[in-house]
């Protein structure tokens, strides 16, 4: 059975991990029962002892939307910051069936194999509370799923992408802090998951499939250009030479495009997750990345971008909610709409209108 | 030499054109002298009686930054609106050195002889008033600028994307109301031009060239992408066989998405503007693209989804100007800016710190 750190309904509980705390409950009761609180500082201590049931606890409280967790939450980054920033954050997405979940598992246990500790996210902002998100399902992840040095906690839930990759990024934060030198970030796609996941990785993996024809399976406009590497799975028995076919297929469309700012041409690979096969060359050009763009100093430069990117980001986002969430203007802006769109007004005379009414109301 | 309706200079002016008005300049003075003031209802008249100069007396107003200027602009186009809309408005964009000028100039013959009256405007951001914009430069469109059936004008300036787009915009229901049923917004492909460019047309065109080697010259990354047509300029000579490839080869990328949301798979044609081969076809490939999307609906949808992205943009435009042109502010993010760049800040901290400064101000 999969081991009781990963599992998020015991993140509740104290197992007994290296600290001198006594356990309290059982730690296989599927309800989780709250422990004594604990402080920030205990949290921190915890996190940066490597504790895999305090990290999922400080996960979960960066996660929650009530206010008491969120300035809890936010005192742990604060001071788990300083010790953030040493791993290699790789993105990874794929279409539904493309064998994500096969293939993180089979990356997985080789950068466990080769020494590493991972640390699993997802971002899908359609992930609501009561049904859960299909990422991050660890059932799909048996092997990864039993392994102590693999951290796997499912997408938060937020109600906007913006809510979403802030926690991820938050998260992100705390796995560094408890020494996981690999993160993988992985989406579905939904709405602009991806350019989401891409402003918090180093590395951005697509997982594609050959088509069943000579055309490949639904590559989403925009995101191949995004990809540092493609990655063609199911490269085995019958379907090798239509993975092969498409592979040359997606080398020749990437060549037609400048090099990027990276200075790194992408790569496209075949491989198969299922029967463990090409999974060593995948992580080398994944390595060769990192070098390259460490020893030109993209990889800094593209840090520090990410950086800005987030506070800007979360500034207009907010910026936005301030604006779109008040119920008056929400009201004025539906009957704007309709005008605007039966030609009776400009859509920039409706806009002007609307922030004129706001910025009445703010006065 | 060019006809002086169309060169801004002359803006000023009142040229005799079927109104009962003494000319009270020389039309050839190189200083606009401006005559009487027109009324909100004689600019209106103007417009719609398809009089050049008011034509063209009202776009300068709707590009004055002026106070005076943009509460006239702001009235005449509220009445013009109604009589907007009748046109195809195709968005042209190309790297430099794609052939854009002799290619608009070519097409717009074309569209002449077939009996349509055509409006080129551009979008350039990067245009400032002391150096004037690069594109629209009429003495590039040498036949086009002749025709008193074209209208040209170069960008507006107004220091930011989302104002030049605006302007853009409101002069585009300016000169459909002024009768011109066939619209050209070209853009050099600055920093976001395309995406607005592509956000007020019905067709986007993608001017390509072939490369020296067997590679396509400087396709921006998400370009291709937005095209409903790629062509492939100087395609005659001895670089027909070159530009053949080319269009194989974008073919073959262009192949590899799945079919847009209008239903239409986009082409790849070759032509040449200069020696005007292939030019029946472009126009042959954007009249079935019309009566395609038309017949299925997704012209009318896109248009109304244009206008409401305008209202959005608009309104949050404003927003980010209101917080990010605050002196207070500024200095601020510019110390936030530093603390998250050296790790002793997160992001959103950060992004709330602004935020929470910004609100307090604001009571």
């Amino acid at each position: 059975m999969e081991h009781p750190e990963n599992d998020p309904k015991y993140s509740g509980l104290m197992v007994n991990k290296g600290i001198s705390r006594p356990p309290s409950v059982n730690p296989y009761m599927k309800k989780p029962l709250r422990s004594s609180t604990l402080s920030v500082t205990e949290y921190v201590d915890g996190i940066l002892s490597g504790d895999r049931v305090i990290l999922s606890r400080a996960v979960t409280l960066v996660e929650s939307s009530r206010p008491e967790h969120q300035d809890m939450a936010q005192a742990i980054i604060e001071k788990c910051l300083p010790y953030a920033g040493n791993s290699i954050r790789v993105g990874i997405t794929g279409v539904p069936g493309a064998g994500k979940s096969t293939s993180i598992d089979a990356f997985g246990i080789h950068l466990l194999k080769n020494g590493h500790k991972l640390a699993v996210l997802a971002i899908d902002p359609s992930s609501e509370r009561s049904k859960g998100s299909i990422l991050g399902d660890k059932t799909r992840m048996e092997k990864l799923s039993r392994e102590h040095d693999a951290f796997i906690r499912p997408s938060p839930s937020a109600g906007s992408l913006g809510g979403v990759a802030r926690k991820t990024r938050e998260s992100i934060i705390l796995c560094e802090a408890a020494g996981f030198d690999y993160l993988f970030v992985e989406t579905v796609g939904v709405g602009q998951s991806e350019t989401a996941v891409h402003s918090m990785v180093d590395f951005f993996l697509l997982i594609q499939l050959a088509g069943t024809g000579d055309e490949l399976q639904g590559i989403k406009r925009g995101i191949m250009e995004m990809a540092d590497g493609i990655v063609i799975n199911k490269a085995d028995g019958d379907n090798i030479d239509k993975a092969k076919m498409a592979q040359r297929q997606l080398k020749n469309a990437l060549h037609l495009y400048p090099v990027p700012e990276s200075g790194w041409i992408p790569e496209v690979l075949t491989y198969s997750g299922f029967y463990d096969i090409g999974i060593d060359e995948v992580w080398d050009m994944v390595h060769r990345y990192v070098d390259f763009v460490k020893l030109n100093g993209y990889f800094d430069r593209k840090r520090k971008e990410q950086a800005k990117f987030w506070m800007f980001e979360s500034i207009n986002e907010q910026l936005r909610n301030g604006f779109y969430r008040d119920p008056e203007i929400a009201k004025l802006l539906s009957d704007l709409e309709k005008e605007v769109l039966c030609d009776r007004k400009s859509s920039f005379v409706a806009a002007k209108e609307a922030l004129d009414r706001y910025y009445q109301r703010k006065k």
